[in-house]
């Protein structure tokens, strides 16, 4: 319902999205601290982004497979950067069955170590390589600060686990789910991310190398929007994952896990959003077109009514809502899916039905401006057009920003202006006490190493170290 | 592999089930006690029941969400009926971000209650009825007698969760459910399983009657697939859902919930596998048809390589899988599919290029009897039709044995006869005591009181009191 107001973006970014979450019945807090409960309105969001993902997956050779949301306490001891990454944040399970257990078991915080130790089981020869796995579940962490689907004390993700024979196989699987994130984050959730490579610090508990997709939000904060993970031989030899190769000799084999969860649905909201509410991504919105009929008496209602379920007949390609609710006027009705973000509106009353013509009001154009009359006739074929224009508007239209937002200052004082307002791209020598200053000095982080960079042979913009490669920094959710 | 032997099912049943979910690498022992890896091969299996379900759940009218899996330990208490029933069987998380919880919470065995929680604070007025929600997740149950899919401490599974503004339609949906459980199980599964009403002993914890399917395993026994539950005002009195109706009068909602889980996959196999291994239903199958190319030299297996990859393109519709490993002889591949039960087999070779033909072989009619040969140039067609007969006649062979296997006792002495071949149809009195003495005597309860009922008026076949409906009685998983 659109009866209550909410912020605007400028007046207070973070209760603009805290509120519109909550008032588009994505998402509400449950009884435990911390903890969400997806309505309807956001698990169809995350179901299409699930849809969109898997098919990706598939087309790269993974298969999903069910792993225990129980994890002995002891595993998480097996991989010490790993434990001392996760111990803080862990949920543990003391009773089950009326008894005390003997050892405690953690809910996974990730699976990681579980799926180390079923593997050490089922690889024993190079034949057996290379697993590839995936699993859609949730997973718990602790997290003292919450923020409705940003970070909880639960969420829904996807993890990779992936073993192979060789370092490069490993590694290249690692890009390539990289590149699969990239890839949906720009075509589906039309945000530009930018992906790149995490430094040492900011990188995963127990990883060689974490990869990341960053996006910009509207409020020129980054969102870590995806992940991947080089393991190289770390969690194979802290769970004796080995394998015979084929000259007969034990190897260790080369690991990965990669993961995206329902934070991308935070980024979706936080780079598309306006004051009016939620403007979503044609191909992931749970509905693409929503279709107000207009009548006064109960004759029109008939007559409009009957040539509504006709035109989503005509539209059955798309995702239709037809919105026949009584006691509402055609106005509160177009307020109250355009704070729902659906991407399209047709209105269709008697006059539109005598002229043939329907009028569609475009999400991310608001006004006059975004409102057009078509034939009657022509309205599937206009319908998928304008569904594909919204669809690449939304990433120009994020990617002006993003750039808009985004400075390349060449000294330390003006980093802390570019950081003021968004992204800075600058020469970093990549060292840990470098990266613990600029924070302590501008709230920012090194969000990634960016896969493109130029060749270039520079200092370090604050300490003038060596630098080989540009770092996006930046505060982040 | 189908390197190592398993017990035929005459010789030990439970063995030969539980050694083939390991050897057909659908499911694996976790970590955990009672806990289970569902492998590739058996999710791919649980993904296709959920997608055969989703839709039917969707075509009802029903959408999905995700609810916290963490519960305040005292929702619990709220239903007298449902904290006895769940109690015993809950895990209890005491330690999270290292601190110990002022209110322990339970792991959820089943979302009734954190469900009536949410739907309390979200259903105000009539308008906002029905709410018709289903969730895709896992419970934990701390059983103390376990076995892959069946029993576990952890399983999945789907719990759909409904409010409704009258009596009848909460009854209706009850009911709706269980015939999309029937449908789903008789024309998916191939399984001729039974609706009927559950015991007011053999009820869920908290319903006021509670629908069940059942279906006779291979050994006599029946499995509950799959139940639906009535609660009346029960959950909406406990959790305080009430709405205002269109008088303007406070009033509590009708609530019902259902649920099919994983054990579905247990019930698949035991209805249908044989001494080789497991035989899948073609609609559910991870692999409908399987491809052994069949090849000596080198030349040979290009060429035969080639058209297999071809005839995979022409079988687009349907799921292919071809068997291209070396240093495997065809036989060995033969009898590694027919272990895991993929429906239709095509050879292919040097001699069925020249001849035009392919070799097709059913999974369901072992040795020559099943095996045809058909043009190459019909394989589409042919495919299409075997599945299709596959299909049916799986269901209509376990109808058979399920027919064979009932028997309509008429005296006590009788009853314990039939119950040691399988099912027991028999005129009953409901009555608890009644249940009690009859599972003492024979090992085997009251599976349900199957929907369909010629009209009678009889004595129990036990204690000779009054009785109205027939029931079935059965040892039971």
């Amino acid at each position: 319902m659109a009866d209550k107001p909410f912020p605007s973006q400028a007046e207070d970014f973070n209760e603009w999205y805290n509120q519109l979450v909550l008032k588009a019945e994505l998402a509400d807090y449950g009884p435990t601290r911390g903890s969400m409960v997806v309505r309807p309105y956001g698990w169809t969001l995350w179901e299409n982004c699930q849809a969109a993902l898997d098919k990706r997956f598939k087309a790269t050779g993974h298969v999903n497979a069910g792993f225990p949301m129980f994890i002995p306490a002891s595993f998480l001891q097996k991989e010490s950067e790993h434990v001392q990454g996760f111990a803080p944040e862990l949920a543990v399970v003391t009773q089950a069955g009326g008894e005390e257990l003997t050892e405690p078991m953690v809910v996974r915080p990730t699976s990681e170590t579980i799926i180390g130790h079923m593997y050490a089981k089922w690889i024993q020869s190079y034949q057996d390589l290379p697993v590839l796995i995936n699993l859609w579940n949730s997973v718990v962490r602790w997290e003292k600060r919450t923020k409705l689907f940003i970070r909880g004390t639960e969420f829904y993700w996807q993890e990779g686990h992936t073993a192979h024979a060789t370092e490069q196989e490993a590694q290249e699987e690692t890009l390539r789910m990289l590149g699969v994130y990239t890839d949906f984050a720009r075509t589906e959730a039309a945000i530009p991310v930018i992906p790149g490579l995490k430094s040492q610090q900011e990188k995963f508990a127990g990883a060689e190398n974490s990869y990341t997709i960053e996006g910009m939000m509207g409020d020129g904060r980054a969102l870590q929007s995806a992940t991947s993970h080089y393991f190289g031989q770390r969690f194979a030899k802290a769970f004796d994952i080995q394998y015979v190769d084929r000259d007969n000799t034990l190897q260790y084999a080369w690991t990965t896990s990669w993961g995206l969860s329902t934070r991308m649905i935070g980024g979706i909201i936080m780079v598309h959003g306006d004051d009016q509410g939620l403007v979503l991504p044609p191909r992931l919105a749970p509905y693409q077109v929503v279709i107000v009929p207009i009548w006064r008496s109960d004759e029109e209602r008939d007559l409009v009514f009957e040539e509504v379920t006709k035109l989503q007949a005509e539209l059955s390609d798309y995702r239709v809502r037809i919105d026949r609710r009584e006691g509402h006027s055609p106005g509160f009705k177009f307020n109250d899916w355009e704070m729902r973000g659906v991407p399209l509106r047709i209105e269709l009353g008697p006059r539109d039905i005598a002229n043939n013509e329907i009028v569609l009001a475009r999400r991310d154009i608001p006004g006059r401006e975004g409102k057009q009359s078509a034939p009657r006739s022509a309205a599937a074929g206009i319908v998928g057009e304008l569904l594909d224009t919204i669809q690449q508007h939304l990433y120009d239209r994020a990617l002006a920003k993003r750039e808009e937002r985004t400075a390349t200052p060449t000294n330390y004082s003006d980093l802390k202006d570019a950081i003021e307002q968004g992204f800075a791209r600058v020469w970093w020598c990549e060292q840990a006490d470098c990266e613990d200053a600029i924070k302590a000095d501008t709230g920012a982080s090194s969000r990634c190493i960016p896969t493109e960079q130029e060749p270039g042979n520079a200092t370090c913009i604050r300490d003038g170290r060596p630098a080989t490669r540009m770092a996006i920094f930046a505060r982040a959710y």
